[in-house]
């Protein structure tokens, strides 16, 4: 907000930008006395009925918190590899899943990203205050939770056009100058909420981490600019 | 809507539960001139990047066909793959896809079907009314075609409240007496079908082929009933 330039608003997505939600694994092989196979696969599959269950419950106009739909998912996951559980086990996974470990690439992008004038950083997630909080507690992301806007606070998940459209009004809140939705820039590793973004005005950076180029066919919308790492974000927005 | 009871109204998904979308899988291996391992596993992709494009499509208020979400599907899924494509190739797949099989207990079970007094049978299904037409002109079923409810008139997908809300409403059109939500009943092999149904008020069948049992955990609804075939599906509406 400083200097004479626009500000520019950088909302971070969490799981699968910030955070690596593979790195569940271990902590999986070891609650389910599984090997490392059965394991990532169970991952795999765990991501993807979370992100199922949250695009089914927005078209069926039905919001559930996060840590819900999360807890849900890895019991369909277990379920469909025939593994047993019990409600205790289910804690253990969910307590698990929020100390996910961050790409290494993170912390030293934050530290630049704040030297910058003119640059303000939020929290964009699906993930309830509770669970961020917790999986951010490391020393070198802590202060990123003083800023967030959340799917709770919007009622649904992305990428419906209400959670950007919420977050461009939060970042508005309180600004010293208007905001408009294309100076914020969504920084996400996952191209249904880059897409969802760039439907609702806003811009979006991709994060590319294993270069694997843009096909997602979902819909006309691309990534604004892609990256391969926090690192190249950095690089980015001094550009700006 | 003969004899003395009140009217049930049947409300058939087509890809999945009458019609098998696995069966691509032959005509994929000599079309892409791959073996059937790496066939069945682009089957698997297209089919779930088609329902996570309706899914965020949904979310982010947009509707396209379901003939340029499928092409796309399948494009997402060969590029993943490292398979190279042309115009020409989708649309030799795509005209694939409107020769899908039907499952073998399809065609006795919709012969028996008819004969019931109070019955009618809607095709209710994501698809355009051009790839629903061609898919379902074998003799056994083209007869179906003739009430149809397609997320074209909703301009939205399943499992989107406004869909179902239509079909209801699509089912009292010139009715002779009012059919009720709780009397109509979905029949689908598709477990994100079944709950959009049941949240919205309907009745739900579901056809658990590979009996897995229910391990759907996106929201608390449920099918009504759960049947693992068509045939069966003859026996409990027989009880109604």
């Amino acid at each position: 907000m400083s200097g004479g330039g626009y500000m520019h608003v950088l909302a971070f997505d969490i799981y699968g930008t910030i955070l690596d939600t593979n790195t569940i694994n271990v902590g999986l092989q070891s609650l389910l006395d599984i090997g490392e196979q059965k394991s990532t696969e169970i991952c795999l599959l765990w991501r993807r009925y979370q992100l199922e269950y949250t695009w089914r419950l927005n078209s069926m106009g039905i919001y559930e918190p996060f840590d819900v739909v999360t807890s849900r998912a890895i019991e369909h996951a277990l379920a469909e590899h025939g593994i047993k559980f019990d409600e205790r086990k289910i804690v253990q996974i969910m307590a698990a899943y929020n100390r996910l470990q961050e790409f290494d690439d993170a912390a030293p992008a934050m530290q630049e990203l704040r030297k910058l004038p003119n640059i303000e950083i939020v929290i964009f997630s699906n993930g309830t205050e509770d669970m961020v909080t917790k999986a951010l507690q490391v020393d070198s992301l802590s202060t990123l939770t003083k800023r967030m806007f959340l799917a709770d606070a919007a009622q649904t998940y992305k990428p419906s056009r209400a959670i950007y459209d919420g977050l461009v009004r939060h970042v508005n809140e309180g600004a010293s100058q208007p905001v408009a939705a294309d100076h914020v820039w969504l920084v996400s590793g996952n191209p249904f909420d880059v897409t969802g973004a760039r439907s609702a005005g806003l811009q979006a950076i991709w994060v590319d981490r294993s270069s694997s180029g843009w096909i997602d066919r979902a819909s006309r919308f691309e990534p604004t600019k892609v990256v391969q790492s926090l690192g190249e974000v950095v690089e980015f927005v001094r550009s700006l």
